[in-house]
């Protein structure tokens, strides 16, 4: 029950052994999110935006904390781009707080069958909303002792990709700071988070995004 | 300038060599969260309750997304603590996303000297605050490939503590459920994210706090 890491394409150690057919479901493909909304109506605001977002080859649960989102890659993050810019759209300043997981089916114990290799994802694209959003975000490739290389070598590429991107704003303490339309912030976050996964069986990412502030923006 | 994985401790592989006198500072120890208020007074609740805490010992630097808290375990967790019971006691819905790291120095990049091995600190303790808090929460040990040990392990341990801490409420996907005073969830999170960086060099750890939430609880 424990996740076992191994590496796809040139680097797998078996790159002739046969992979399991997985669904996202089966590979644990998702996100976890809370929306809050800094507006005495952010009941409305909120079950508005959760109302009228696609909810096509999803599996949604939301509870008094967070809400789950299960599904493709592409899929996810298409409702998550819908769900907080329609939110946006309200004018209230709002944060959206998403984890992403991939690779780890359930919540904390794995049970993907022996064997299975880091699953590939393509690179979602996502359309632009419009709206200017502002994010810390951290990537986690959750390597085990004995895997190939080292952890941070993904971070930093993904880094480089996000600076490609041109949403890359800065490095923080803990959290590198992106910047732009809220659609280029989720999918450079989210491609990073893809584009480890084609390596790293388990890889998780937290980003905070941020819209509407009345604060001062610290370049 | 990447993370080096080592061990503290009867795991590591020269228990002998000198370790490196290391400040919280220098080890990268600190928070980064953000306080959402669901309330149009939303910027008064916030910085009345940035404002009443005890900055001792402390860096803090707050930006329009997040608020960086460098220091001690202890002084960071108490000052978390007492933000948020502030913001709390104005009855408003709020909601706490919060990093934990310790490992990593500076923001992405790590660089600590070589030779440091996991620091261990002293588990926290923390006043009640009568304040009834919900968390999800999520923890990562950063192994590097070749390090010994798995990454789950240290994970399924942590859970049994919060188990036993009387706080763990449930696993979803992603993600544990934490229900009970404020400063036990809290203090549940930031020892089993001081428990695993007793053996790892580089954890993090994230948890959302969800108080005064008028949805109903799923249990």
């Amino acid at each position: 029950m424990r996740c076992r890491i191994s590496y796809g394409g040139a680097v797998t150690t078996n790159p002739a052994a046969p992979r399991p057919a997985l669904s996202p479901v089966d590979y644990g493909v998702g996100a976890r999110f809370t929306l809050s909304v800094y507006d005495s109506d952010y009941v409305r605001i909120i079950l508005d935006a959760l109302a009228g977002a696609n909810r096509d080859g999803l599996t949604i649960e939301t509870s008094d904390i967070s809400t789950f989102v299960g599904g493709t890659e592409a899929r996810v993050l298409e409702f998550l781009r819908e769900v907080i810019a329609a939110a946006a759209a309200s004018g209230a300043h709002l944060s959206a707080a998403a984890l992403l997981s991939r690779g780890c089916p359930g919540e904390l114990a794995c049970a993907l069958p022996d064997g299975v290799a880091a699953l590939g994802a393509e690179p979602v694209a996502l359309a632009p909303t419009g709206v200017r959003a502002r994010a810390h975000w951290s990537l986690y490739p959750l390597l085990d002792g004995g895997a190939n290389g080292d952890h941070m070598s993904p971070i930093y590429a993904a880094i480089e990709d996000a600076k490609s991107a041109g949403v890359y704003a800065g490095s923080d303490h803990f959290a590198t700071r992106l910047d732009g339309d809220l659609a280029e912030v989720l999918a450079t976050a989210a491609n990073g988070w893809i584009g480890v996964g084609g390596v790293v069986q388990h890889v998780t990412t937290h980003l905070t995004v941020s819209i509407n502030s009345p604060s001062p923006i610290a370049e």
